[in-house]
Protein backbone atom coordinates (compact mmCIF):
# COMPACT_ATOMS: atom_id res chain seq x y z
CA UNK A 1 0.00 0.00 0.00
CA UNK A 2 1.25 3.54 -1.14
CA UNK A 3 2.52 5.04 1.80
CA UNK A 4 2.56 2.05 4.70
CA UNK A 5 6.26 1.83 4.45
CA UNK A 6 6.98 5.80 5.54
CA UNK A 7 4.45 4.80 7.98
CA UNK A 8 5.70 1.98 9.27
CA UNK A 9 9.10 3.86 9.12
CA UNK A 10 7.94 6.83 11.01
CA UNK A 11 6.79 4.44 13.87
CA UNK A 12 9.82 2.57 14.00
CA UNK A 13 11.72 6.35 14.60
CA UNK A 14 9.67 6.74 17.95
CA UNK A 15 9.76 3.32 18.59
CA UNK A 16 13.47 3.46 19.95
CA UNK A 17 12.42 2.08 23.43
CA UNK A 18 14.72 -1.49 23.75
CA UNK A 19 11.07 -3.55 24.40
CA UNK A 20 9.99 -2.44 20.93
CA UNK A 21 12.54 -4.86 19.20
CA UNK A 22 9.60 -5.20 16.19
CA UNK A 23 6.70 -3.02 15.59
CA UNK A 24 3.96 -4.81 13.54
CA UNK A 25 4.29 -8.48 14.40
CA UNK A 26 5.80 -8.85 17.47
CA UNK A 27 5.89 -8.93 20.92
CA UNK A 28 7.14 -5.79 23.24
CA UNK A 29 9.05 -7.11 26.23
CA UNK A 30 9.78 -5.64 29.28
CA UNK A 31 11.39 -6.33 33.18
CA UNK A 32 8.79 -4.96 35.42
CA UNK A 33 10.05 -5.84 39.14
CA UNK A 34 10.27 -9.33 39.53
CA UNK A 35 8.85 -9.84 36.46
CA UNK A 36 8.95 -9.66 32.52
CA UNK A 37 5.98 -8.66 30.45
CA UNK A 38 5.14 -9.62 27.46
CA UNK A 39 2.22 -7.38 25.44
CA UNK A 40 1.14 -7.84 21.88
CA UNK A 41 -2.10 -6.20 19.68
CA UNK A 42 -3.50 -7.35 16.65
CA UNK A 43 -6.36 -5.72 14.59
CA UNK A 44 -8.49 -7.62 12.42
CA UNK A 45 -10.51 -5.81 9.85
CA UNK A 46 -13.75 -6.53 7.68
CA UNK A 47 -13.05 -7.14 4.32
CA UNK A 48 -8.98 -6.96 4.89
CA UNK A 49 -9.09 -10.17 7.76
CA UNK A 50 -12.06 -11.85 7.40
CA UNK A 51 -14.92 -12.23 4.67
CA UNK A 52 -17.77 -9.92 4.75
CA UNK A 53 -20.19 -13.06 5.61
CA UNK A 54 -17.73 -14.46 7.94
CA UNK A 55 -19.67 -15.76 11.37
CA UNK A 56 -18.54 -12.91 13.94
CA UNK A 57 -18.18 -16.10 16.91
CA UNK A 58 -14.72 -17.27 14.19
CA UNK A 59 -13.58 -13.47 14.30
CA UNK A 60 -13.72 -13.08 17.54
CA UNK A 61 -11.97 -16.20 18.27
CA UNK A 62 -9.12 -15.63 15.56
CA UNK A 63 -8.54 -12.22 17.07
CA UNK A 64 -8.02 -13.80 20.63
CA UNK A 65 -5.73 -16.65 18.96
CA UNK A 66 -3.78 -14.48 16.92
CA UNK A 67 -2.63 -12.72 20.00
CA UNK A 68 -2.37 -15.20 22.06
CA UNK A 69 -0.56 -16.97 19.45
CA UNK A 70 2.05 -13.46 19.53
CA UNK A 71 2.63 -14.94 23.35
CA UNK A 72 3.07 -18.60 22.53
CA UNK A 73 6.33 -18.01 20.35
CA UNK A 74 7.53 -15.84 23.54
CA UNK A 75 6.64 -18.72 25.68
CA UNK A 76 4.56 -16.20 27.89
CA UNK A 77 1.54 -17.11 30.16
CA UNK A 78 -1.36 -14.83 29.13
CA UNK A 79 -2.36 -13.00 32.16
CA UNK A 80 -4.99 -11.25 30.13
CA UNK A 81 -6.82 -9.19 27.60
CA UNK A 82 -8.23 -5.55 26.20
CA UNK A 83 -10.92 -5.18 23.76
CA UNK A 84 -11.32 -2.86 21.23
CA UNK A 85 -14.70 -3.40 19.52
CA UNK A 86 -16.84 -1.49 16.68
CA UNK A 87 -20.15 -2.26 17.39
CA UNK A 88 -22.24 -3.33 14.61
CA UNK A 89 -25.58 -5.56 13.48
CA UNK A 90 -26.78 -6.38 17.08
CA UNK A 91 -27.14 -10.99 16.27
CA UNK A 92 -23.39 -10.29 14.62
CA UNK A 93 -22.26 -8.20 18.18
CA UNK A 94 -24.05 -11.23 20.07
CA UNK A 95 -21.90 -13.80 18.18
CA UNK A 96 -18.80 -12.06 18.65
CA UNK A 97 -19.46 -12.01 22.50
CA UNK A 98 -19.96 -15.75 22.11
CA UNK A 99 -16.86 -16.77 20.07
CA UNK A 100 -14.70 -14.54 22.59
CA UNK A 101 -15.97 -15.95 25.24
CA UNK A 102 -15.05 -19.54 23.59
CA UNK A 103 -11.94 -18.83 23.04
CA UNK A 104 -11.10 -17.12 26.42
CA UNK A 105 -12.80 -19.85 28.39
CA UNK A 106 -10.51 -22.49 26.05
CA UNK A 107 -7.60 -20.75 27.00
CA UNK A 108 -8.04 -19.59 30.80
CA UNK A 109 -7.45 -15.77 29.76
CA UNK A 110 -9.37 -13.21 31.15
CA UNK A 111 -11.36 -10.60 29.23
CA UNK A 112 -10.41 -6.98 31.79
CA UNK A 113 -11.30 -3.86 29.59
CA UNK A 114 -11.39 -2.23 26.40
CA UNK A 115 -13.17 0.05 24.81
CA UNK A 116 -16.57 0.34 22.69
CA UNK A 117 -16.93 2.57 19.93
CA UNK A 118 -20.33 3.57 16.87
CA UNK A 119 -18.47 3.52 13.52
CA UNK A 120 -17.86 1.43 10.38
CA UNK A 121 -18.49 -0.25 8.39
CA UNK A 122 -15.69 -1.98 8.07
CA UNK A 123 -15.64 -3.30 11.58
CA UNK A 124 -12.57 -2.79 13.11
CA UNK A 125 -11.28 -4.96 15.98
CA UNK A 126 -8.36 -4.80 18.20
CA UNK A 127 -7.15 -6.95 20.67
CA UNK A 128 -3.92 -6.47 22.99
CA UNK A 129 -3.20 -9.87 24.96
CA UNK A 130 -0.20 -9.88 28.26
CA UNK A 131 1.47 -12.27 29.82
CA UNK A 132 4.46 -13.05 31.98
CA UNK A 133 7.50 -14.93 30.75
CA UNK A 134 8.64 -18.00 32.03
CA UNK A 135 12.01 -17.91 31.29
CA UNK A 136 14.79 -16.07 30.38
CA UNK A 137 15.99 -14.49 28.05
CA UNK A 138 12.47 -14.45 26.07
CA UNK A 139 12.95 -16.16 23.18
CA UNK A 140 13.29 -13.93 20.19
CA UNK A 141 13.94 -13.89 16.20
CA UNK A 142 17.90 -12.46 16.93
CA UNK A 143 19.05 -15.96 18.59
CA UNK A 144 19.36 -18.52 15.66
CA UNK A 145 22.87 -19.51 15.53
CA UNK A 146 24.90 -21.32 13.08
CA UNK A 147 24.68 -24.80 12.88
CA UNK A 148 21.31 -24.84 14.93
CA UNK A 149 18.63 -27.06 13.33
CA UNK A 150 15.40 -25.63 12.37
CA UNK A 151 12.03 -26.88 13.40
CA UNK A 152 8.20 -26.42 13.25
CA UNK A 153 5.74 -27.26 15.40
CA UNK A 154 2.26 -28.28 13.81
CA UNK A 155 1.86 -28.37 10.23
CA UNK A 156 1.27 -25.93 7.39
CA UNK A 157 -1.86 -25.61 4.77
CA UNK A 158 -4.42 -26.16 6.76
CA UNK A 159 -5.86 -22.81 7.20
CA UNK A 160 -5.13 -21.72 3.27
CA UNK A 161 -7.25 -24.90 2.51
CA UNK A 162 -10.11 -23.91 4.60
CA UNK A 163 -9.55 -19.96 3.31
CA UNK A 164 -10.17 -21.66 -0.30
CA UNK A 165 -13.28 -23.95 1.13
CA UNK A 166 -14.84 -20.90 1.92
CA UNK A 167 -14.42 -18.99 -0.98
CA UNK A 168 -15.25 -21.83 -3.62
CA UNK A 169 -18.43 -22.41 -1.16
CA UNK A 170 -17.14 -26.17 -1.41
CA UNK A 171 -18.24 -27.18 2.10
CA UNK A 172 -15.13 -28.72 2.91
CA UNK A 173 -13.66 -28.20 6.31
CA UNK A 174 -12.50 -24.50 6.91
CA UNK A 175 -11.60 -25.05 11.18
CA UNK A 176 -8.50 -24.89 10.19
CA UNK A 177 -8.68 -21.24 8.63
CA UNK A 178 -11.81 -20.47 11.01
CA UNK A 179 -10.39 -21.51 14.86
CA UNK A 180 -6.68 -21.53 14.82
CA UNK A 181 -5.28 -22.84 17.78
CA UNK A 182 -2.07 -20.72 19.14
CA UNK A 183 0.66 -23.10 20.77
CA UNK A 184 0.71 -21.85 24.09
CA UNK A 185 1.78 -25.01 26.13
CA UNK A 186 4.02 -25.75 23.19
CA UNK A 187 5.55 -22.43 23.34
CA UNK A 188 6.14 -22.31 27.07
CA UNK A 189 7.99 -26.18 27.10
CA UNK A 190 10.08 -25.08 24.27
CA UNK A 191 11.35 -21.13 25.48
CA UNK A 192 14.21 -22.95 27.72
CA UNK A 193 15.55 -24.46 24.69
CA UNK A 194 15.35 -22.40 21.48
CA UNK A 195 17.69 -20.18 20.39
CA UNK A 196 14.89 -17.92 18.42
CA UNK A 197 11.66 -18.84 17.67
CA UNK A 198 8.53 -16.81 16.21
CA UNK A 199 4.66 -17.93 15.31
CA UNK A 200 4.12 -18.57 11.43
CA UNK A 201 1.70 -15.69 10.90
CA UNK A 202 2.56 -14.78 7.60
CA UNK A 203 3.70 -17.82 5.72
CA UNK A 204 6.64 -20.16 7.00
CA UNK A 205 9.56 -18.55 3.96
CA UNK A 206 8.91 -14.80 5.50
CA UNK A 207 8.61 -15.50 8.41
CA UNK A 208 12.13 -17.54 8.15
CA UNK A 209 13.67 -14.50 6.07
CA UNK A 210 12.66 -12.32 9.65
CA UNK A 211 14.45 -14.51 12.13
CA UNK A 212 17.41 -14.59 9.22
CA UNK A 213 17.73 -10.32 8.77
CA UNK A 214 17.77 -10.62 12.96
CA UNK A 215 19.89 -13.06 13.29
CA UNK A 216 22.60 -12.30 10.81
CA UNK A 217 22.09 -16.17 9.68
CA UNK A 218 20.85 -18.02 6.57
CA UNK A 219 17.80 -20.54 7.13
CA UNK A 220 18.12 -23.37 4.90
CA UNK A 221 15.00 -25.49 4.38
CA UNK A 222 14.51 -28.47 2.13
CA UNK A 223 10.57 -28.45 1.04
CA UNK A 224 10.38 -31.63 1.31
CA UNK A 225 10.94 -31.64 5.20
CA UNK A 226 7.93 -29.47 5.64
CA UNK A 227 5.08 -30.92 7.27
CA UNK A 228 1.53 -30.17 5.13
CA UNK A 229 -1.82 -30.21 6.50
CA UNK A 230 -3.18 -29.64 2.23
CA UNK A 231 -1.59 -32.26 -0.26
CA UNK A 232 1.14 -32.60 -1.77
CA UNK A 233 0.17 -30.02 -4.99
CA UNK A 234 -0.40 -27.11 -2.55
CA UNK A 235 3.17 -27.84 -0.64
CA UNK A 236 4.85 -24.48 -2.64
CA UNK A 237 1.90 -22.27 -1.39
CA UNK A 238 1.38 -23.86 2.10
CA UNK A 239 5.12 -22.58 2.74
CA UNK A 240 3.77 -19.25 1.59
CA UNK A 241 0.41 -19.13 3.64
CA UNK A 242 0.20 -17.51 7.06
CA UNK A 243 -2.53 -18.22 9.83
CA UNK A 244 -1.51 -21.16 10.34
CA UNK A 245 -0.19 -20.04 13.67
CA UNK A 246 2.87 -23.15 13.79
CA UNK A 247 5.53 -22.39 15.92
CA UNK A 248 8.68 -22.48 13.89
CA UNK A 249 12.54 -22.02 16.08
CA UNK A 250 16.16 -23.38 15.98
CA UNK A 251 17.80 -25.10 18.72
CA UNK A 252 21.12 -26.68 18.82
CA UNK A 253 21.13 -29.72 17.03
CA UNK A 254 21.97 -31.70 19.96
CA UNK A 255 19.41 -30.70 22.30
CA UNK A 256 16.59 -33.63 23.19
CA UNK A 257 13.28 -31.13 22.52
CA UNK A 258 10.42 -31.35 25.04
CA UNK A 259 7.72 -31.45 22.53
CA UNK A 260 7.35 -33.38 19.21
CA UNK A 261 8.68 -30.45 16.58
CA UNK A 262 9.48 -31.53 12.57
CA UNK A 263 13.42 -31.13 11.83
CA UNK A 264 12.61 -28.88 8.52
CA UNK A 265 16.46 -27.43 7.92
CA UNK A 266 19.92 -26.03 9.32
CA UNK A 267 20.55 -22.39 10.26
CA UNK A 268 24.05 -21.68 7.97
CA UNK A 269 26.56 -18.12 8.28
CA UNK A 270 24.83 -15.23 5.86
CA UNK A 271 25.29 -15.81 2.56
CA UNK A 272 23.45 -14.82 -0.64
CA UNK A 273 19.97 -14.30 0.60
CA UNK A 274 18.38 -15.08 4.15
CA UNK A 275 16.41 -18.31 3.15
CA UNK A 276 17.65 -20.65 0.98
CA UNK A 277 15.02 -23.01 0.21
CA UNK A 278 16.04 -26.45 -1.59
CA UNK A 279 19.91 -24.98 -2.18
CA UNK A 280 18.40 -22.10 -4.23
CA UNK A 281 18.32 -18.42 -2.30
CA UNK A 282 14.94 -16.75 -1.93
CA UNK A 283 14.74 -13.16 -2.31
CA UNK A 284 12.13 -11.18 -1.12
CA UNK A 285 11.10 -9.74 -4.30
CA UNK A 286 10.07 -13.55 -5.03
CA UNK A 287 6.94 -13.34 -2.33
CA UNK A 288 7.81 -15.07 0.53
CA UNK A 289 4.58 -14.78 2.61
CA UNK A 290 1.86 -12.09 3.30
CA UNK A 291 2.97 -8.82 4.11
CA UNK A 292 0.55 -6.87 5.31
CA UNK A 293 -0.88 -4.14 5.44
CA UNK B 1 -27.50 2.54 19.88
CA UNK B 2 -29.35 -0.38 19.79
CA UNK B 3 -28.00 -3.74 20.74
CA UNK B 4 -25.27 -1.72 23.06
CA UNK B 5 -26.40 -2.44 25.93
CA UNK B 6 -27.02 -6.38 25.20
CA UNK B 7 -23.41 -6.34 23.69
CA UNK B 8 -21.95 -4.37 26.47
CA UNK B 9 -23.86 -6.76 28.84
CA UNK B 10 -22.36 -9.83 27.42
CA UNK B 11 -18.68 -8.34 27.66
CA UNK B 12 -19.33 -7.90 31.36
CA UNK B 13 -20.29 -11.56 31.77
CA UNK B 14 -17.25 -12.33 30.24
CA UNK B 15 -14.91 -10.15 32.20
CA UNK B 16 -15.49 -12.15 35.60
CA UNK B 17 -11.84 -11.32 36.72
CA UNK B 18 -11.52 -8.63 39.37
CA UNK B 19 -9.34 -7.04 37.64
CA UNK B 20 -11.77 -6.33 35.29
CA UNK B 21 -13.94 -3.65 37.65
CA UNK B 22 -15.34 -1.70 34.62
CA UNK B 23 -14.95 -2.68 30.99
CA UNK B 24 -15.96 0.29 29.45
CA UNK B 25 -13.80 3.40 30.99
CA UNK B 26 -11.55 2.31 33.39
CA UNK B 27 -8.47 0.06 33.64
CA UNK B 28 -7.70 -2.81 34.75
CA UNK B 29 -5.31 -3.10 37.56
CA UNK B 30 -3.67 -6.43 38.35
CA UNK B 31 -0.81 -7.69 40.75
CA UNK B 32 1.99 -9.17 38.76
CA UNK B 33 5.11 -10.33 41.00
CA UNK B 34 6.02 -7.31 43.34
CA UNK B 35 3.95 -4.60 41.22
CA UNK B 36 0.58 -3.79 40.06
CA UNK B 37 0.27 -3.52 36.43
CA UNK B 38 -2.29 -0.77 35.50
CA UNK B 39 -3.38 -1.28 32.07
CA UNK B 40 -5.99 0.36 29.82
CA UNK B 41 -7.35 0.90 25.81
CA UNK B 42 -9.25 3.79 24.86
CA UNK B 43 -10.49 3.76 20.32
CA UNK B 44 -10.50 6.75 18.31
CA UNK B 45 -12.69 6.70 15.43
CA UNK B 46 -13.80 8.52 12.07
CA UNK B 47 -16.70 10.39 12.41
CA UNK B 48 -17.60 8.99 16.06
CA UNK B 49 -14.39 10.69 18.06
CA UNK B 50 -12.84 13.03 15.70
CA UNK B 51 -14.40 15.35 12.76
CA UNK B 52 -13.68 15.11 9.09
CA UNK B 53 -11.40 17.55 8.56
CA UNK B 54 -9.11 16.69 11.35
CA UNK B 55 -5.40 17.19 11.79
CA UNK B 56 -4.61 13.12 12.64
CA UNK B 57 -1.88 15.00 14.72
CA UNK B 58 -4.48 16.23 16.82
CA UNK B 59 -6.07 13.12 16.63
CA UNK B 60 -2.92 11.03 17.62
CA UNK B 61 -1.94 13.42 20.41
CA UNK B 62 -5.95 12.51 22.14
CA UNK B 63 -5.68 9.01 21.62
CA UNK B 64 -2.36 9.15 23.80
CA UNK B 65 -3.87 11.88 25.95
CA UNK B 66 -7.22 10.19 26.93
CA UNK B 67 -5.85 6.57 27.53
CA UNK B 68 -2.79 8.35 29.94
CA UNK B 69 -5.71 10.31 31.48
CA UNK B 70 -7.28 7.02 32.58
CA UNK B 71 -3.78 6.12 34.34
CA UNK B 72 -3.53 9.50 35.59
CA UNK B 73 -6.15 8.65 37.87
CA UNK B 74 -5.01 5.17 38.73
CA UNK B 75 -1.80 7.16 40.09
CA UNK B 76 0.01 5.34 37.66
CA UNK B 77 3.44 5.58 36.25
CA UNK B 78 2.90 5.18 32.42
CA UNK B 79 5.50 2.34 30.70
CA UNK B 80 4.37 2.34 27.37
CA UNK B 81 1.54 2.18 24.77
CA UNK B 82 0.88 -0.16 21.89
CA UNK B 83 -0.83 1.09 18.89
CA UNK B 84 -3.51 -0.29 16.51
CA UNK B 85 -3.22 2.01 13.46
CA UNK B 86 -5.64 1.58 10.29
CA UNK B 87 -3.71 3.00 7.48
CA UNK B 88 -4.93 5.87 5.33
CA UNK B 89 -3.51 8.88 2.68
CA UNK B 90 -0.38 8.94 3.07
CA UNK B 91 0.23 12.65 4.27
CA UNK B 92 -2.65 11.70 7.00
CA UNK B 93 -0.49 9.27 8.07
CA UNK B 94 2.48 11.46 8.25
CA UNK B 95 0.72 14.04 10.51
CA UNK B 96 -0.20 10.60 12.94
CA UNK B 97 2.78 10.06 13.88
CA UNK B 98 4.07 13.19 14.18
CA UNK B 99 1.15 13.95 16.57
CA UNK B 100 1.93 10.56 18.18
CA UNK B 101 5.52 11.69 18.56
CA UNK B 102 4.98 14.95 19.93
CA UNK B 103 2.55 13.22 22.41
CA UNK B 104 4.94 10.36 23.68
CA UNK B 105 7.58 12.82 23.90
CA UNK B 106 5.89 15.41 26.20
CA UNK B 107 4.87 12.14 28.37
CA UNK B 108 8.30 10.25 28.31
CA UNK B 109 5.99 7.18 27.26
CA UNK B 110 7.67 4.71 24.47
CA UNK B 111 5.21 3.05 22.01
CA UNK B 112 6.80 -0.40 22.22
CA UNK B 113 4.54 -2.13 19.58
CA UNK B 114 1.30 -2.51 17.41
CA UNK B 115 -0.19 -3.73 14.32
CA UNK B 116 -1.37 -1.84 11.45
CA UNK B 117 -4.23 -2.94 8.67
CA UNK B 118 -5.78 -1.34 5.78
CA UNK B 119 -9.33 -0.84 5.92
CA UNK B 120 -11.74 2.30 6.21
CA UNK B 121 -13.09 4.82 6.10
CA UNK B 122 -13.89 5.29 8.56
CA UNK B 123 -10.32 5.04 10.05
CA UNK B 124 -9.96 3.30 13.20
CA UNK B 125 -7.23 3.80 15.96
CA UNK B 126 -6.10 2.16 19.01
CA UNK B 127 -4.66 2.45 21.98
CA UNK B 128 -3.62 0.29 24.69
CA UNK B 129 -1.53 2.12 27.56
CA UNK B 130 -0.26 0.37 30.50
CA UNK B 131 1.73 1.21 33.54
CA UNK B 132 2.58 0.16 36.93
CA UNK B 133 0.85 1.98 40.41
CA UNK B 134 2.82 3.88 42.44
CA UNK B 135 0.89 3.41 45.62
CA UNK B 136 -1.27 0.92 47.21
CA UNK B 137 -4.20 0.31 47.18
CA UNK B 138 -4.76 1.90 44.10
CA UNK B 139 -7.08 4.23 43.68
CA UNK B 140 -10.62 3.39 41.96
CA UNK B 141 -14.28 4.67 41.99
CA UNK B 142 -15.31 2.48 44.70
CA UNK B 143 -14.17 3.90 48.15
CA UNK B 144 -16.01 7.34 48.43
CA UNK B 145 -16.97 8.03 52.56
CA UNK B 146 -19.22 9.75 53.51
CA UNK B 147 -18.46 13.51 54.46
CA UNK B 148 -15.29 13.24 52.17
CA UNK B 149 -14.94 16.08 49.98
CA UNK B 150 -15.03 16.22 46.37
CA UNK B 151 -12.59 17.97 44.57
CA UNK B 152 -11.49 18.44 40.72
CA UNK B 153 -8.13 19.04 39.64
CA UNK B 154 -8.44 21.50 36.28
CA UNK B 155 -11.27 23.33 34.80
CA UNK B 156 -14.26 22.69 32.59
CA UNK B 157 -15.56 23.77 29.26
CA UNK B 158 -12.47 24.31 27.45
CA UNK B 159 -13.02 21.19 25.43
CA UNK B 160 -16.53 22.35 24.43
CA UNK B 161 -15.19 25.55 23.93
CA UNK B 162 -12.99 24.69 21.29
CA UNK B 163 -15.34 22.19 19.65
CA UNK B 164 -17.98 25.03 19.19
CA UNK B 165 -14.83 26.55 17.83
CA UNK B 166 -13.95 24.16 15.05
CA UNK B 167 -17.50 23.52 14.13
CA UNK B 168 -18.65 26.96 13.98
CA UNK B 169 -15.42 27.67 11.77
CA UNK B 170 -15.07 30.68 14.30
CA UNK B 171 -11.11 30.62 14.73
CA UNK B 172 -11.16 30.35 18.24
CA UNK B 173 -8.50 28.73 20.12
CA UNK B 174 -9.40 25.02 20.03
CA UNK B 175 -6.37 23.89 22.29
CA UNK B 176 -8.04 22.44 25.19
CA UNK B 177 -10.15 20.03 22.43
CA UNK B 178 -7.64 18.79 20.12
CA UNK B 179 -4.44 18.77 22.73
CA UNK B 180 -5.89 18.22 26.17
CA UNK B 181 -3.75 17.25 29.06
CA UNK B 182 -3.80 14.09 30.75
CA UNK B 183 -2.96 15.20 34.89
CA UNK B 184 -0.09 12.51 34.89
CA UNK B 185 1.97 14.10 37.73
CA UNK B 186 -1.36 15.43 39.53
CA UNK B 187 -2.57 11.71 39.89
CA UNK B 188 0.45 10.26 41.01
CA UNK B 189 0.46 13.20 43.62
CA UNK B 190 -2.77 12.51 44.57
CA UNK B 191 -3.00 8.85 45.15
CA UNK B 192 -2.27 8.06 48.40
CA UNK B 193 -4.59 11.00 49.75
CA UNK B 194 -7.81 10.43 47.98
CA UNK B 195 -10.53 7.92 48.47
CA UNK B 196 -11.62 7.70 44.94
CA UNK B 197 -10.76 9.09 41.72
CA UNK B 198 -11.61 9.23 38.42
CA UNK B 199 -10.67 11.39 35.08
CA UNK B 200 -13.82 13.10 33.70
CA UNK B 201 -13.87 12.16 30.25
CA UNK B 202 -17.62 11.35 29.76
CA UNK B 203 -19.17 14.73 31.99
CA UNK B 204 -18.70 15.65 35.33
CA UNK B 205 -22.25 14.85 36.39
CA UNK B 206 -21.99 11.34 34.52
CA UNK B 207 -18.47 10.47 35.87
CA UNK B 208 -19.81 11.63 39.65
CA UNK B 209 -22.57 9.38 39.22
CA UNK B 210 -20.31 6.35 38.50
CA UNK B 211 -18.44 7.20 41.71
CA UNK B 212 -21.52 7.54 43.52
CA UNK B 213 -23.11 3.62 42.34
CA UNK B 214 -19.75 2.24 42.61
CA UNK B 215 -19.39 3.92 45.89
CA UNK B 216 -23.11 3.39 47.26
CA UNK B 217 -23.11 6.86 48.08
CA UNK B 218 -24.83 10.40 46.86
CA UNK B 219 -22.30 13.00 45.52
CA UNK B 220 -23.91 16.62 46.32
CA UNK B 221 -22.25 19.16 43.80
CA UNK B 222 -22.43 23.03 44.43
CA UNK B 223 -22.41 24.09 40.39
CA UNK B 224 -20.93 27.43 41.61
CA UNK B 225 -18.20 26.13 43.18
CA UNK B 226 -17.28 23.99 39.73
CA UNK B 227 -14.22 25.45 38.28
CA UNK B 228 -14.99 26.39 34.61
CA UNK B 229 -12.56 27.62 31.70
CA UNK B 230 -15.56 28.34 29.56
CA UNK B 231 -17.84 31.57 29.83
CA UNK B 232 -20.52 31.67 32.73
CA UNK B 233 -23.32 30.92 30.56
CA UNK B 234 -22.22 27.59 29.41
CA UNK B 235 -21.89 25.83 33.61
CA UNK B 236 -24.68 23.79 32.70
CA UNK B 237 -23.36 22.22 29.69
CA UNK B 238 -20.16 22.68 30.72
CA UNK B 239 -20.63 19.97 33.15
CA UNK B 240 -21.96 17.42 30.84
CA UNK B 241 -19.14 17.85 28.14
CA UNK B 242 -16.41 15.43 28.64
CA UNK B 243 -12.94 15.38 27.14
CA UNK B 244 -11.33 17.73 29.53
CA UNK B 245 -9.55 14.99 31.05
CA UNK B 246 -9.92 17.02 35.00
CA UNK B 247 -9.47 14.72 38.05
CA UNK B 248 -12.30 14.09 39.89
CA UNK B 249 -11.44 12.46 43.53
CA UNK B 250 -12.81 12.10 47.07
CA UNK B 251 -10.56 12.64 49.91
CA UNK B 252 -11.65 12.96 53.66
CA UNK B 253 -12.14 16.56 54.57
CA UNK B 254 -8.81 16.83 57.07
CA UNK B 255 -6.61 15.76 54.22
CA UNK B 256 -3.92 18.29 53.03
CA UNK B 257 -3.63 18.22 49.45
CA UNK B 258 -0.41 17.76 47.80
CA UNK B 259 -1.83 19.51 44.99
CA UNK B 260 -4.23 22.70 43.66
CA UNK B 261 -7.60 21.42 43.88
CA UNK B 262 -11.13 22.75 43.73
CA UNK B 263 -13.75 21.55 46.35
CA UNK B 264 -16.73 21.47 44.33
CA UNK B 265 -19.16 19.28 47.44
CA UNK B 266 -19.48 16.50 49.91
CA UNK B 267 -20.22 13.16 49.45
CA UNK B 268 -23.23 12.20 51.40
CA UNK B 269 -25.38 8.72 52.33
CA UNK B 270 -27.07 7.21 49.10
CA UNK B 271 -30.60 8.96 48.74
CA UNK B 272 -32.67 9.24 45.95
CA UNK B 273 -30.03 9.91 42.98
CA UNK B 274 -26.38 9.55 42.53
CA UNK B 275 -25.66 13.01 42.00
CA UNK B 276 -27.54 15.97 43.33
CA UNK B 277 -26.49 19.20 41.95
CA UNK B 278 -27.37 22.56 44.13
CA UNK B 279 -29.84 20.25 46.58
CA UNK B 280 -31.52 18.63 43.65
CA UNK B 281 -31.22 14.74 42.46
CA UNK B 282 -30.67 14.86 39.00
CA UNK B 283 -31.12 11.23 37.16
CA UNK B 284 -29.70 9.68 34.43
CA UNK B 285 -32.46 10.33 32.34
CA UNK B 286 -31.84 13.84 32.81
CA UNK B 287 -28.72 13.23 30.14
CA UNK B 288 -25.92 13.39 32.79
CA UNK B 289 -22.72 13.65 30.04
CA UNK B 290 -21.92 11.51 26.92
CA UNK B 291 -22.93 7.93 27.24
CA UNK B 292 -20.68 5.79 24.61
CA UNK B 293 -21.27 4.36 21.99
Amino acid sequence: MKGERAFIDGLRALATHPAARNLQDDCAVLELGSETLVLTHDMMVGGVHFLADADLADVAWKLVASNLSDLAAKGAEPLGVLLGHMLGDEEDDKRFVEGLGEALEHYGVALLGGDTSAGGPPRCYGLTAFGRATCSPVPSRTGAQVDDSIYLVGTLGGAMQGFQALTSHSGADATAFLRPIPRLAEGRALAPYVTSMMDVSDGLLLDASRIARASNVTMTIESQLVPLTSPEINRQAAMRWGEDYALLFTAPKAVNLPVPATRIGTVRPAVDAPVRLDNLPLREEDGLGYEHG
